[in-house]
């Protein structure tokens, strides 16, 4: 794909043409979304009634088209289009074919392309920003045209939303005539910088930079389309009233200019999906105001707002975030989607500032705030994440859970381009992930083979299987989480010290004239260890989370019993690995205390006694039954 | 005061007339409501505009009478009244007579008193019972008007109650042309039972019986009258949506038949109301079944949404309760007039199914849930009360809190009345406060003087300074927080185990004949001591609070620094009783942990060194800065 502009400090993700998943932990999820996500995913669009409205074969009594449903298929396509490049499927070519000749069956003589709009309320196109999701719509189709024509070379859906986005960019902007407002809800910021970088073409981005630029400006746009519209919007009976987190301005990014943003805010999709959109435009402009900005949202949000899941938004109420260090599990909202929204942020980021802090978080999220939202089997979904449960909390079939489940299959089937980035004759890895990626090197292509054991062992195996003749650097994230690690070359140790070898950034690199055969090989301290809070995350003073690797670990009442606020970890206490289930579990000789006697206060002393505790991943509970889990410790 | 119906287990609180309170801890409190509070709440209604309202001499720009205005001025009557009885004060009582000459000039021919209605809303008297508060402010006068007849023996207000409650008595009820309904802000129906002992008069105890039968049956009164009034209500655009909490049937306790509520739920003063009028109720017509729903009531509130200091009410959303265990201490609603509702209700309970579990409770609230919403000088308040702060929380002058200070006003001012209570030639202490107590003994009249230190040394005293010739009984309640107690009449211990000295409802009693100077005294256990939560009060697992006496123990900022939470109690530490800032503090060897490093979860091990931990009683908190406060301890 060209690139708008050059930019010395980026690395790009991966193409998923070039990088084949081949591991033990990620590849059955992601062979689950290709054989039962997205098949269901395409029901639901046939049954529910979203093709049928394109179709305009909807009868009296069919179901309203929802906002929303114009990003279901985009999502289904996008999915559907990554799953095809590492799963050839003419089958599902075909169907994507159809599907895509509806959307263009459905677009209006001017490009216009909305279901709800089109089919309920075509008066009332683009007079409801704030509230009715259109540009988020469209940018979901965009980013779905992307993904098709770059899994495909075909160009039928992004010729599609290139006239789309051609109308869009002649209604919207600062010139006569022109609505000079922007999204509710973020996401045709980040879609338009990948139609830019699809097509090269500049005008996409400018649209793109405009809409985050104008974003929170003075008079306030949602203000004035209220004024003018004279109703409520969409949202009005629901969202009444001043004070309604749905109606602030916070709740939509638009309280400040970005760059006078300084606090993650709001609805916490909304927010990471406009975050991402900064990132992205800092690094295609070369904004280093915007950097700056990204930067100390991101140290905001990452120091005072974020779960130990790198799950994030605590609050069901706006579906997002309230104030510093506001964190409870029991009622976090943490959405999937959210988590999802951090794992897109953290892959632009380290596309213009290269640093394992966006790494870390990227892991941390993947491994846990995002995969506790699927069942084992792929077929339950956690909309919001509690990280402590009284009993009685469990996924729902999808039919119940309309976003996170498509959102989950675009990323799980995308997955090896946040885990591998490539730079000049650069391997760049993230996250390790086994498989085999190929990096171009000049004119040649290396072929490098990645065995990562990070779960377990700790040992992460960079192979050079197709050697080119120039250096090739093999660069890789050293975790902070890793107490003690060593890195080799065939044998021969490389000093970590060496701030050629280890940089500032948490990046271990080796260049050389790699052989057919050498190898990089990373270990990692995968010891379990204990978590303790920021002294300001008061409710968990005292307590620990226990993790191993990038895993967080959760007590579960099946193999604990209940009540498990009544277990404390002893401060000296081994944690042994020890295989529950079937899964890597974490065991500690611990405590359980009881409390003689009746009454809410009680003067009686506990009497405790031991009791083994067992942990198992975060993202693995209520796969068992849904009793209760924890993953705060009391510490005794 | 005549009673309607006799009954046989009932103890009559004592008049006010026959107790006099020289309590080292109590009277500085009630001299400040004397002096200050009752003043400057006058101050208040001459100033804002209450009185001006009944002498309809407002201006064009006159503030709007708030629908609660009667309330305020009738909790001014009544506590003014019952200051009257402890001190004399010819100004203060002809300043009641002219208030009381407003009240009686601003009726109307049919009986009818509310300054809202009169001034802003004629037409629309009594059609919005569910919001405007409207019996609720007749309850208030009625209570106003006996508390003025009991202390002066005039009858200037209680004729114009019984005016305005004869007219209340013909427009609702169940017959042809009646209103078929009920406020949805109990207090009339306890107010009626007071009007019934104070006139004697059984068609007031009928009409407070007719209003607690008639709530929560189909068909439902607020839907009915919602239907006929055609307007949203008096709350109407602040409280829309059904889910909303002020609209639910829960929120005013009208989701079923009164003996068909087996939980604490909605606004908790609401509650408290209702069910001190069903206590009353249960008396007066000796009703088994309604006596078993206030039990059931009692022992869910008390066992599962009460605060360890009898706060109750954890939400701000409904000023209410909310679920089970759902105690939160930062955000704890927990009402000082809700507290106050509690002291209420207990009082009443004891005069039907006299039991130190209502005694204990009520001691607590008074000691802890109300009295902390007071500031020493009596010039603050707290109308919600958290039990913990994380800094910046204080006590607002009056003027920002309408409802709470006349409340405290009236309770303390009666205070008497809640400690004491007399039977047949009996004297029952509920809460030992030292003073005079006079008891009737058939034709004589027998004097006890009450020693109490039950903050300090723990020892009661009754000392019977004037004896009657026949025999006497003193009851002393024995507080389920003492651990240990003796009892001795004249140095000579009495059996505890003895069934007929401790009875099973934790009451202990002597009956002799008394000569002057015999004391009973009571020992009680006074050491501070731990308590502990019902392990179901997840949050404060492993967390312990202290306890001294009746009085709840917190950890103050200006004592122990900032991070409270950081602090810990060892399991075995001493509990020392400790003068702090001339308060009775208690101090303990503890433990500060702090965290090294950075980020917002650490591998890092907390570094541990001993501390003092400093606390004071709970109610005292936020008088000496208002800094951070924090009642639940980590044991370690």
């Amino acid at each position: 794909m060209p690139r708008i502009l050059p930019s010395v400090r980026a690395t790009t993700p991966i193409a998923l043409a070039d990088v084949d998943i081949a591991d033990s932990f990620w590849s059955p999820r992601i062979e689950t979304v290709r054989t039962e996500t997205i098949p269901f995913q395409y029901h639901q669009l046939e049954t529910i009634g979203h093709l049928d409205s394109l179709r305009h074969q909807r009868q009296d009594g069919d179901p309203v088209p929802h906002i929303f449903w114009d990003s279901d298929i985009a999502k289904w396509i996008e999915a559907a289009s990554y799953s095809l490049v590492s799963h050839p499927d003419p089958e599902l070519d075909a169907r994507l074919d159809d599907v895509i000749a509806l959307l263009a069956s459905a677009q209006g003589d001017d490009g216009y392309l909305n279901t709800y709009f089109t089919v309920i309320a075509p008066e009332e196109r683009f007079t409801d920003l704030r509230d009715a999701h259109e540009l988020y719509c469209a940018g979901h189709l965009i980013e779905a045209a992307v993904a098709h024509h770059a899994a495909t070379g075909k160009t039928s859906l992004l010729d599609v939303m290139r006239r789309y986005a051609d109308l869009i960019g002649t209604v919207f902007g600062r010139g006569e005539g022109q609505i000079r407002g922007y999204d509710g809800h973020e996401e045709i910021e980040l879609a338009l910088v990948k139609l830019a970088e699809a097509t090269g073409e500049r005008r996409y981005l400018d649209l793109a930079s405009y809409f985050v630029e104008e974003r929170g400006t003075e008079p306030y746009f949602f203000d004035l389309e209220a004024e003018r519209r004279g109703t409520p919007g969409y949202f009005g009976d629901q969202f009444s009233g001043e004070a309604h987190p749905g109606r602030t301005r916070e709740y939509l990014q638009a309280h400040a200019p970005v760059r006078d943003q300084h606090e993650a805010v709001g609805h916490s999709v909304r927010a990471m999906y406009l975050y991402s959109a900064m990132a992205d435009l800092a690094r295609e402009q070369d904004d280093d105001s915007l950097l700056e900005a990204c930067r100390e949202l991101w140290q905001h949000l990452t120091t005072r707002r974020m779960y130990v899941t790198g799950g994030i938004g605590s609050s069901a109420v706006n579906e997002g975030f309230t104030r510093d260090f506001d964190l409870p599990d029991e009622t976090a909202y943490a959405e999937t989607c959210a988590a999802i929204g951090l794992a897109m942020w953290a892959q632009r980021m380290l596309r213009i500032d290269r640093h394992r802090r966006y790494g870390d978080v990227l892991e941390l999220a993947l491994y846990n705030g995002v995969l506790a939202g699927l069942s084992h089997d792929g077929q339950c979904f956690f909309y919001d994440n509690p990280l402590a449960s009284r009993g009685g909390v469990g996924r729902n079939a999808w039919f119940d859970v309309a976003c996170c489940p498509p959102n989950l299959a675009r990323l799980l089937t995308s997955l090896g381009s946040y885990a591998f980035a490539t730079g000049d004759a650069e391997l760049v890895v993230h996250v390790p992930v086994s498989g085999t990626v190929r990096v171009a090197a000049g004119d040649e292509t290396a072929v490098v083979e990645v065995e990562a054991d990070v779960l377990g062992t700790g040992r992460v195996v960079l192979r050079v299987t197709e050697a080119p003749r120039q250096p090739l650097t093999l660069t890789i994230r050293i975790p902070e989480w890793s107490r003690r690690m060593t890195l080799h070359v065939n044998g021969e140790p490389l000093d970590l010290d060496d701030a050629d070898v280890l940089g500032a950034d948490g990046y271990a690199s080796a260049t050389r004239e790699w052989q057919q055969g050498d190898e990089l090989v990373l270990q990692l301290d995968t010891a379990p260890r204990r978590l303790r809070p920021d002294p300001r995350l008061a409710d968990h003073a005292g307590q620990v989370s226990i993790a191993r690797g990038p895993l967080i670990y959760a007590l579960e009442e099946v193999d604990n019993g209940k009540d498990l606020h009544m277990l404390a970890l002893p401060q000296g206490a081994d944690l042994q690995i020890h295989e529950i289930d079937g899964l890597q579990g974490v065991e500690a000789h611990g405590q359980r205390s009881t409390l003689p006697g009746h009454g809410l206060y009680r003067m009686s002393a506990p009497v405790i006694e031991g009791a083994a505790l067992r942990l198992v991943p975060y993202f693995s509970w209520a796969n068992r039954g849904n009793g209760e889990m924890r993953i705060w410790i009391r510490e005794c």
